[in-house]
């Protein structure tokens, strides 16, 4: 971690003078007012997640900077997300996997949390020279359909909520997993891990057990899972992974054979 | 839906030139920077929402704006409050329901959502020419009071916890129910349909047992109320919604003969 | 409560003429554009919550403000954040306490909402003359450690989810109660009113039953939480604290003998 870039605009003015224009240095994210206001949290900061939980092997930093920018998504958390995405970008993740990653957001964390992130990214986007053209459209080819797995979703799905809700049933067929789940821009693997990422933080365990699973059925192992947890802990609050703890304890013992 | 209206200030641009000033359509309250970044949610938010779900019959357009302005103000999303006020309005919502929605949301989801929402809207109601004495005063003729149903309500409290915090035991009485809920300025039916809907976006299936049976027996129907979940799908995220199906379908049973 | 006081600057201009430059005054929190555009609610924030419930002994207004502070950082309300912190700062509460309310919920609600505290309150800091040699620093001398309480705990977690996420585990220990929870500048039963305050602003309440335990092991009364309780009605809303109440009533009937 070569060095420390306090805000997108002292990176900008630095990209004048050498390449990468950013560090893939998460100190980048950290505002200055927090050695200023609570010089503790800015050691803590430093300490345990900069240097302590982010050089954890047992998840990659891109991953680790995925799942960062989907929490953050998801509290609209807007005006950090900037820095954020710049630093994601510089970790490997591609802009395609970022305009996806906010899409797959609007729908499970609520459009508000999407358009606040398009219009605080926008400008990073904008300074890299990422044109619309550049990201997936409307309609790409779409990977395969699992028809088993989808077959058995929708009887279930159906057979609660059919009475209730025939608009959500509908919705989330033909909007949901027929169609957003299949976009080859982000692998189901990662639009799995960012999924899962917004239940944490947004404190829906009881709407993680489906897509914790699909996760490790789409290639996330549980050492990974378990190093999210401890991640997001940082980002989205110790409470909200302790809620989240047993729902994967029971995940994980489940699938062991 | 005559035109796309792309920001609060390109509408007052446009009033110059021809009324309505504000088109009635929610193609108005999606910010340009979603096509930049995300041209896929563009296109989803034109087809499956916009051209979609805000079409659909089983709930008309002025309970959509409603609920979603009250969504917004829930999930504390200031930035487009401004814009899905004059789209309420339009709608058909009166500025006497949208000031009582938010004071109404001031208790049902943290003053700080209120307050925020007053002055993110505050420009709107000036810009229209809506002064603070053509609004609900602070101390209207009440509505009269169900006094079986309040008796019930209060003795349930009461047993449960007079002895755990008497000021919320007294404050639910005297300021909810003997007086913010007899207020006229909003219909029963939709002062229980905001509070319904804050609900869903918070997170809060468990409280929701009882709003949405009174919401029920105020007026609203079972159609509009699985409607509206499928409504709130695009705007609170999808695990909020499923978090608050099996709640519904358990007072839909419950009321069915 | 001498004067009302609308804004930051207004109290800026008056520090000129008279001290105390701000009033310990709650009603200085309240936006002008509520009494625009929800004239009802300026009313009842005057009535039920700043003549009221602010005014009832059962909570000291160095209590009130404190935890007010705490739920408003963890519900992201950066803007109102400057004008609560000038206000606790008047009604007793220390810089330090602050500061260190920060570090706490940085963890307890994640680092995002901490850094936009800091960010929000630098300025209220600076105009006062509060350098970050004023407040605590990274490695001050620890409390002592209740090593069975916290062999007891270690023992729970360690148990639980040692498989499931090593390293939630490992920072829960080192991170947050062998080092945040011994910190000196806060009191053991300040660090936990803030801490419930927070889980309870959250909807966290399947994280309370310890959190409440341990704030009443370190001195908070029933009377206080009770009170707590009906405060914080007004800030995070009715159906976060009916959330938090049963398992509030179950903490205290398991303490009584």
């Amino acid at each position: 971690m070569p060095r420390k870039i306090t805000s997108l605009t002292a990176a900008s003015a630095l990209s004048l003078l050498a390449a990468p224009a950013f560090a893939e240095d998460p100190r980048s994210t950290l505002p200055g007012a927090v050695a200023q206001v609570a010089p503790a949290l800015a050691a803590y900061a430093e300490g345990a997640l900069f240097d302590g939980e982010w050089a954890q092997a047992a998840l990659a930093p891109r991953d680790r900077a995925l799942v960062t920018f989907a929490t953050l998504v998801t509290r609209h958390e807007a005006d950090t997300l900037a820095v954020h995405a710049a630093l994601a970008l510089d970790a490997g993740v591609t802009p395609a996997e970022l305009s996806e990653t906010i899409t797959q957001l609007a729908f499970y964390t609520g459009l508000g949390n999407a358009t606040a992130a398009a219009q605080a990214i926008a400008p990073v986007f904008a300074e890299r020279g990422i044109a619309p053209e550049d990201l997936p459209g409307a309609t790409p080819g779409l990977l395969p359909l699992n028809e088993a797995a989808e077959a058995a979703r929708e009887a279930t799905v159906q057979g609660n909520f059919a009475n209730v809700s025939p608009g959500v049933v509908a919705n989330t067929r033909e909007v949901l997993f027929l169609d957003l789940w299949r976009r080859p821009g982000l692998a189901p693997r990662d639009r799995s891990l960012v999924t899962v990422a917004a239940l944490i933080a947004a404190g829906q365990p009881a709407q993680m057990t489906f897509h914790l699973n699909r996760a490790m059925d789409n290639g996330l192992t549980q050492e990974e899972a378990g190093a999210m947890l401890s991640h997001l802990a940082f980002y989205a609050g110790w409470p909200r992974v302790f809620s989240a703890l047993p729902v994967a304890k029971q995940v994980f013992e489940a699938r062991t054979p």
